[in-house]
């Protein structure tokens, strides 16, 4: 696909509600195409506007560091642009949206552990018989909830877990950012918890760090949520864990290999088509997680309600007119240059 | 059936958890028979032990009245034995469980809100396409909620509530045992609602009192949640506010005609068998109403945790262990006679 004649951003990975706002914030001064499919679902081998907007699931082809003038990736994490960026000229401008979304996704993290504690998937095919074997849940009151990553959004959910009269214990690289907070090491705090969430970044030191080595230590029965990013749980580790019943059920918003893993469930791609092995099995684990009773699966979805989606089109508005205006973000991605003009 | 020689209670309705811990806390001192139906799925037409003891759905026979000694039911509410025991010789006594499942069923209700705000099972039903479209939710934060029956479970719903920041307002009869709650008529109430939750004893006054006018003066979109009986928001009348649009969403514990529809989904009988023409309306709307996509339906099971089931077990023992050593019981039913031997 060649640049599109007069088009000057490309969204990719757009839904519905969010087209719809930034339609109405962008389309009478900027020249934008939509799309919800990926970078690599859209096919297209050259970058087909000046500026490319994402989200989290394309992976911008490396070949297109030299003719992008700018990268704006919708999503407060941006380790997923990294390596993209690292290899692009420097004159390349990024931008991220940083704090768009920490309620909503500390509240999608509080749904999923009381929808566990719960048991609400047995309660939901119980009442086709209004059966009520097996559905015995567990109360939120004084349960111990281990924070992995006491960042914007973990203090969101540490804040809500506290309201909820349940005790926190955060784990983080540095504990003097939230004096309230009792912090401990992961190997201790693991052991304690009722319910671990994970809201850390992805980060070197991150990945894997929830592996069946880490939660094999945990009592019995204990729930896992992650609503931060896949790969610092991988699928397979998981899928032995509550195989075993070591971990009592897990709710999940995000997916290690989530582009692989979304290609997959859309239907365009084959499970065996993906190339690399460990790629590949940990999709094909995925798949067996969304199958069992206690794993509630979500669509990487945290951020998305009607407040958040307004804050993040409205930011990514303020960053597309910025750069159209003066040459800048006013959000960059920290660490890169961000020169004015 | 006959009386089940040397068998002194009869417990109807009981599900596995529940007769695992009654059996421990009663089987060395008396003699004690579990079933998980309801009297009628029993088919006994005669009582079959001294004491029999129902939860819910079970509708004891008025005949029943002058050779059995005691009732006990296992549930907070009692209005569906008062008919029975209205009927009944004076000698015969009755019991209930006060306040054993407050915190469980008011955790029930907000896991109901919160997953209808998050639009979840949307979310879920998106996964197996990892699609985003239509998913945008609401906030909690900032929220109102509107707490119909402001009792023993609608003040732990209210501080529920309170305690992640959303705005409460408070309908009930008397406005003055909770001071820090507003209180205001239930017009106003629900046409300023994000949220209403039926929390309110089912009583002459209450019954219907969530129909269809009452509620078509709700903004469009608002949410319904009933932990407390399905008599007080009719099946019928929900089912046209969610087809219209006027609900955007309903969270159900209970149902109208609940032992009905309890007896069809569980194949013991069909829809046109029930002979009251009203009834069978009703059940045929609950079953339309468990088949819309934005509304969650949970079977009666609120109150089930393994912290209020421990203290219900508790709770029921010592009634039973009291009337068999005192014939009295430690929770009569109030305004029943309670003699002292």
């Amino acid at each position: 696909m060649n640049k599109k004649p007069g088009c000057d951003v490309v969204f990719y990975e757009a839904f519905e509600e969010e087209e719809l706002s930034l339609r109405k914030l962008l389309d009478t001064s900027v020249k934008c195409h939509y799309t919800w499919k990926t970078i690599q679902e859209s096919g297209h081998v050259e970058p087909p506007a000046d500026i490319v907007s994402i989200r989290t699931q394309s992976r911008i082809p490396s070949s297109w560091g030299s003719s992008l003038r700018a990268v704006i990736t919708r999503s407060t994490g941006y380790d997923h642009i990294l390596p993209f960026i690292e290899s692009s000229p420097a004159q390349l401008l990024a931008a991220y949206l940083p704090e768009y979304a920490a309620r909503a996704v500390a509240e999608q993290a509080m749904l999923l552990w009381t929808a566990l504690l719960r048991k609400m998937p047995l309660q939901q095919s119980a009442m086709k018989t209004f059966s009520r074997d097996g559905l015995t849940g567990r109360e939120l009151l004084g349960k111990t909830v281990c924070v992995v990553g006491v960042g914007r959004i973990g203090s969101q959910i540490a804040g809500i877990a506290k309201a909820l009269d349940m005790q926190v214990i955060g784990v983080d690289i540095r504990s003097d950012k939230f004096p309230d907070i009792t912090y401990c090491s992961i190997h201790d705090a693991v052991s304690q918890a009722d319910i671990i969430v994970c809201a850390a970044s992805l980060t070197e030191s991150s990945k894997a760090l929830l592996s069946y080595s880490t939660l094999k230590k945990v009592r019995p029965g204990t729930l896992l949520v992650n609503i931060a990013r896949g790969e610092i749980s991988p699928s397979e580790d998981l899928l032995k864990l509550i195989r075993e019943g070591t971990l009592g059920g897990i709710g999940l918003d995000v997916y290690e290999f989530e582009d692989d893993l979304a290609s997959v469930l859309r239907g365009g791609r084959e499970l065996s088509s993906i190339e690399d092995i460990e790629q590949m099995n940990s999709v094909a684990a995925t798949l067996e997680l969304l199958q069992c009773p206690m794993v509630i699966s979500l669509p990487h979805n945290a951020f998305n309600t009607a407040e958040s989606l307004e804050r993040k089109c409205l930011n990514t508005a303020r960053n597309v007119l910025g750069f159209i205006k003066s040459g800048s973000f006013i959000s960059p991605i920290p660490g890169r240059r961000c020169p004015r003009v």
